[in-house]
């Protein structure tokens, strides 16, 4: 691997720009129009523009992608997160180009792409379930049944779905067979697929998840993350690694993590996602996602390790570039994802020009930003400004510079989420890790003193 | 300790802020005139006016400092580095005002002050020395003795000086005795004392240094650092651990500085600093610095510990915080002083208001300044614009992660040392260990290339 193309933007492309430079790699970086003059596109050492704004016509146009790839000489792909990334037909159409897929296999990709084959081989590989349908459901009597076995309240799930699309609840008997009807043309009209299964529902449970890399063959895992401080099913808040989890748990979810990796021949970065329930101390398999998530950071700062880096080293080389016993984990660290977003709006999107962007410096501090002074937060694109993540030797003293850190933070030109930041960094929810993934829609407090 | 005094500015007294503000206490800063609107006065809790530039009329005078101190209700003085840090008359007047002095006592200042005495202490305590003269030097024939007892070249060194200062080589016998008559005469107007002493000398030595932590009754060691890169004696470039050290080296160092620590009933952050010469695998002790170090941030990122917090915690429990099996270390870092000088202008001083000024961001990377876009650089100061700190788990990743991480740095309004410090990261000598403190003056296409 010589030439990497970035098929990403913001933020990320700034990441992976930053490992494969560390690398000795020559960067090309795709381009819409409105990020022609992005910090992305200064860094990399060339860019190639895809199309305009927005991104259904530039970084979701897989032909446009793939051509400028290959006209710019480059040997491998890497898709960052969300756009391309886990997308099969693309993956194939990249290696089937003779060029090298930063990323899991086609077939890993749509296996984990489809929610109840995932479920089957999570099964397999001894990952916990929720209790829930095998396969797709049944009908009239026999979906009654199947309810009745699984237990009120449900969920009906998209087979197709993810990243919490596609999902509704079933408090009583009576609403399934309307709701799973309901779904089932749901699930059509937006995945092209009408199936559905059923799972049991855990209310009041955290997001955890274990992040793995495998080369295909063999698989390690580099700790777990906690992400349940979410608004809408977005993450807000991460943090590694997850907090007041029994060993037994921690154990179990990291090696059956291992396993189903294995088991699909896993290749490069992915992540395990669980529901973890806090009063039974259940964890229960949710969906792998097949690629660099978001929140990679915490596990960078806890392992020492970069994950870009790896994932570059597992594609050019097709091994495993350590074993799990050189992975060593020291500390906690958590992550900040600070929204170009207005908290008093409703959180609407908050596009301008940055007149100021100060960063807060110092120990344990680290700033993931694809912006800098001066940039325009276009409104085409997610409102992700920065990631904030910050790191220190215990929980608690991590929790204490996070406060510190945010405070430091000065942003003009566009509104900010930081308010939201600050006010669950001090959260006692948070400190005695008795929040959960609904904390900030079912704590109205803490949205009204912020906005 | 409630309530902090920091009689410091720039990026140390920021640094200083950070760490007390996560340990909860309150911070009031002593500023000039100029400094009325630093990023380190917009941080603090609160802060007062000491006086108007240059330094002598505000943070090197004493009752002024006091006063501002203890008008302001503080209960702990910390002194930062340079300026009053190592004043024992200024330490001993905090504590007999009843304040806590974030520093070792007065005596151990003054023992350190005094190179003969450090250097008769630092024997007792089994520390490697040069050989050279025991205590003053003698007269006459007396003297020639001494020099060809020790050998030429030798250094004559003014008892009170330090940090480089009151230094004069003597290449032959015939320079001897009229090389330390003027080096008597100069020693007394500079520092009030006529004493000098005689040391053998080192040339193509690396500066390698320890970190201790004591807490008056025992003491530990943080690891080495070598900061060999200097220009005309000012570090300009730092890295811990210290490189190309032999084991019995890096022993025997570290062992006899926490002897050293303990003799002196040494409280607070120290280092001992020596000479390694690689040919003849000898280290030799230079001195101690009774204070922080420009250069802690290496340390602290290769054993994840915060040395401000650890200083202050010793300062106000005064007891180690930490025994010696907790410290940890892991990986490689690099410290690089971006200082506001221009190359092309034999360094001088480049004062002015930075238009711009971007930082690099990612995994490994860290700033410590005291400066914003929109700050002014006054012309009343040391030069230190930022300390740019970069780590990664090896040597030779770290300095690949350097370069990428230097060539992010855009500063605009003043000219930096930039070049200086992107050529150094790129030469094989640093690379390959095979640089010492003169490698830069003696060294001319390097500064040739970047002016």
């Amino acid at each position: 691997m010589e030439r990497l193309f970035i098929a990403n933007r913001g933020e990320i492309a700034v990441r992976v720009i930053r490992s494969a430079r560390e690398l000795g790699l020559r960067t090309v970086l795709a381009v819409s129009e409105p990020d022609e003059k992005s910090r992305a596109a200064q860094l990399a050492d060339e860019y190639r523009l895809i199309g305009p704004a927005p991104a259904s016509k530039s970084y979701l146009d897989q032909s446009a992608v793939l051509a400028a790839a290959l006209d710019s000489g480059c040997d491998a792909v890497h898709p960052g997160y969300g756009f391309l990334s886990e997308n099969a037909r693309f993956a194939a159409a990249v290696m089937e180009a003779g060029l090298t897929w930063v990323g899991p296999s086609p077939e890993a990709i749509e296996l984990m792409g489809d929610k109840a084959r995932a479920r089957d081989a999570a099964r397999r590989a001894g990952v916990p379930i929720l209790k829930g349908s095998e396969g797709a459901v049944g009908h009239g009597e026999d979906l009654l049944a199947e309810g009745r076995e699984i237990g009120y309240p449900l969920v009906v799930k998209a087979s197709a779905g993810g990243g919490g699309r596609g999902i509704r609840l079933v408090a009583t008997e009576q609403e399934l067979v309307p709701t799973v009807e309901v779904a089932q043309a749901e699930a059509r009209a937006a995945f092209g697929s009408a199936d559905v299964y059923l799972e049991r529902f855990l209310g009041r449970a955290r997001h955890v998840e274990v992040q793995i890399l495998g080369d295909g063959q063999d698989a390690i895992h580099l700790g777990d993350r906690d992400c349940s401080m979410q608004r809408r099913q977005q993450k807000i808040l991460e943090e590694a690694p997850a907090p007041a989890l029994p060993d037994a748990v921690r154990e179990r979810i990291q090696q059956s993590s291992v396993e189903l990796a294995r088991e699909c021949h896993y290749r490069g970065l992915g992540t395990v996602e669980f529901l973890y329930d806090p009063e039974s101390h259940e964890a229960a398999f949710i969906e792998m996602n097949t690629r660099l998530q978001v929140e990679h950071p915490v596990t960078e700062m806890v392992t020492g390790l970069d994950l870009v880096r790896e994932q570059l080293l597992v594609a050019g080389e097709g091994k495993l570039p350590l074993s799990q016993d050189q992975v060593q984990f020291r500390g906690h660290a958590f992550e900040f994802r600070l929204n170009a977003e207005d908290p008093a709006s409703g959180f609407m999107p908050s596009p301008g020009t940055l007149e100021r962007l100060d960063w807060p410096g110092g120990p344990g501090v680290r700033i993931d930003s694809g912006f800098v002074a001066g940039s325009v937060v276009a409104p085409f694109y997610d409102s992700l400004l920065a990631k904030l993540i910050v790191w220190d030797a215990s929980r608690a003293e991590a929790i204490a510079r996070s406060l510190r850190a945010l405070d430091e933070v000065d942003v003009e030109g566009v509104k900010t989420t930081l308010p939201l930041l600050t006010a669950l960094i001090q959260r006692p929810e948070l400190r005695d890790v008795e929040h959960h993934s609904k904390f900030i829609e079912t704590t109205p407090g803490l949205l009204g003193d912020v906005a």
